[in-house]
């Protein structure tokens, strides 16, 4: 039976989800929109407005140079990567937000590199997110002889051997939404002898994450996606502990110093994970993140991963006749769903026109985003049965 | 004969800066505060508020991922790049405001490195602003083989030789005020076959710069200083146009890439200056320093550095008794004054403690800065005079 309007509106009240629902209200989603695209860009909070707000008035229009010791400008970075740590099964210590997710890459990657000072290889997926490769791509520029090994994700794990000092995988896959076994990685990466860094730019905020549990050594993610912390937001890096002490980042800067304000010559890493730091850290971007983080730390993650996946079940149950890219075991997928169909500009165009946002991905796939903390499955029926009736 | 406060009111009504006597109104600047800091931490701009505002209501919370087109936000580093080049003597084309000065530096300097791969050195100062060395070390680590020759400042040029592959020398010294001659270090470079990277952090929005007279071959300066971005703001990047078809950043990502929307695997580095970009700008802090280099931009320079220059006289004819650190002369210093004193810190901790905000670097140094869109002789005078009590 194919659901109806009825069944969508009746499963928005299921008690499985029923305290994600005063988040809505939490955003700043404009009427006459569906918003299927908060994999890409998340939706403004209201609080966010009210944060920058009292950062331009209270903080820097008031305290000027004072706010970096007065109004906790100074912690924001480890600050807001405490809160991320818990959405990601991280410790606290583990985590900063700072710079951009293709600057952490080069940091963590750099620092594994440096550990296996023996091994030249980085082990990476095809046609994962291309940013993931140019940034490996510049770091092996940097190390004669080293090289990248692009395979497909199934043989990703097999590909590591000897000669492997890092492997680079996407937790989820920017367009098809197929998600990596983390821990299996990790353990193939070990088993070789090498080091596991994890892209979660697509899973963080949706997707349950247990990067500590997982073995992962190394991950980082983007901020403005499910983080909702705004357009080109801060990235976030995370580090294990017990790679800290060793590990060093080939981004060196004053604010990654074991004492800053003593303007020493000499670079001497801080303690933990602020080494990982590099120039003076945005404070408008952290503080918008901050409140999508915050945003985050009140719903529960498996209340936020059922309806997730009960989105995506209605998105696919009214679309049988599209081919479907997104696997369709939860395990074995992220938080959005996309389909291949070759008037898929087309189709993406016209949706948009209509007020339904998803995205293409050249040349031939359509993108929804599931982002269980503000959409409904009201929304999922109205366009799933649009996309439907265009591509007919 | 000691300047009297009339005489300081008398300055500020010169027709040599007459035209900026409208830009203090500009900025929030807090009842009871001479703030003598705006080189460490610019102030905040009125319309900065408003286009914060504007950013929230009118683009994120309304565009939603439509703003990256729609809103201008792709093209803000190079936009704002272009104002930039302005006000430090680049054509357009030749600047982007991304990322932080420390990582601006390694792009350059990894730039430069792999144009003189038979060459081993980078030369810089000993005791510069510390990130400089910070990121250089770094980037040595990546290159086996590879040295960095501390030197005082006066050494600089006759210690690039044959072995020298970059020159990193400072503008404007970041304790003592102290002005390089940027073409001569620019000739000494080149007559050795070396490059010339300039940081211009203390300079840029205050000092008159000629980038591309003096032959500079890189720059990189900071936002959130003299140009009031914010705290954090994001800093800019110069390359000159000559060098920039053959320059590979060695931080690669997407939105360096000639196709980023293609999400090509392999990278290829976009024409001109847009290569130096690498993850997703931050928008945020983008806006906010748009409007901070705006305002500089209508102000004319040959009036600012007339000011500032009035501004360090009548501090330096206020304070005879002191131990100043800043040349005297104006083409070999910068827009702050330093003193070094025993009791540097003790006063500076009273200086503020009666409203007036200045700096202290350790181990004895006092640093004001001279900000002309918006300091005072009357400022100026009250400062200079109650430091003189407190000293004496």
């Amino acid at each position: 039976m194919t659901p109806t309007l009825e069944d969508a509106r009746a499963l928005d009240k299921h008690a499985a989800w029923a305290g994600l629902s005063e988040f809505r209200a939490a955003f700043d989603l404009p009427q006459g929109v569906i918003y299927l695209d908060g994999n890409s860009l998340g939706p403004l909070p209201h609080a966010t407005r009210a944060r920058l707000a009292r950062v331009l008035d209270a903080e820097w229009g008031t305290r000027l140079i004072g706010g970096w010791t007065e109004c906790g400008w100074m912690e924001a970075p480890t600050r807001i990567g405490d809160l991320i740590a818990k959405l990601i099964g991280a410790a606290p210590g583990e985590v900063i937000a700072a710079d951009s997710t293709t600057l952490n890459l080069i940091k963590c990657a750099g620092a594994a590199l440096a550990s296996r000072p023996d091994r030249t290889r980085i082990v990476l997926e095809q046609g994962a997110f291309p940013t993931d490769r140019h940034a490996m791509e510049g770091l092996v520029a940097l190390h004669p002889g080293h090289e990248i090994v692009a395979v497909p994700a199934a043989r990703l794990a097999e590909t590591c051997d000897r000669r492997t000092a890092l492997l680079l995988a996407c937790d989820v896959h920017f367009t098809t939404g197929a998600r990596a076994d983390m821990a299996a990685l990790a353990r193939a990466a070990h088993a070789a002898g090498a080091l596991a860094l994890f892209d979660c730019s697509h899973s963080a905020g949706a997707v349950p994450l247990h990067l500590g549990a997982a073995g992962a050594d190394f991950a980082v993610g983007c901020g403005y996606k499910f983080l909702n912390g705004g357009p080109g937001a801060p990235a976030w890096l995370y580090v294990a502990r017990r790679h800290q002490e060793a590990a060093r980042s080939p981004l060196q800067g004053w604010m990654g110093h074991a004492r800053p304000f003593a303007f020493e010559d000499r670079y001497a890493p801080a303690p933990g994970i602020a080494r990982f730091q590099a120039g003076t850290p945005g404070i408008l971007g952290l503080s918008a993140l901050e409140e999508g983080v915050r945003l985050h730390g009140a719903a529960e993650p498996a209340a936020l991963w059922r309806k997730s996946a009960s989105l995506f079940d209605l998105f696919a149950a009214l679309t049988p006749g599209l081919e479907r890219l997104t696997p369709e075991d939860p395990a074995l997928r992220g938080s959005h769903i996309s389909f291949r169909h070759p008037r898929a500009a087309e189709l993406m165009a016209r949706l948009i026109a209509s007020g339904i946002v998803g995205d293409h991905r050249p040349p031939d796939v359509l993108r929804f985003g599931l982002t269980p903390l503000y959409t409904t499955h009201e929304e999922i029926w109205h366009a799933a049965t649009t996309l439907t009736a265009l591509a007919a």
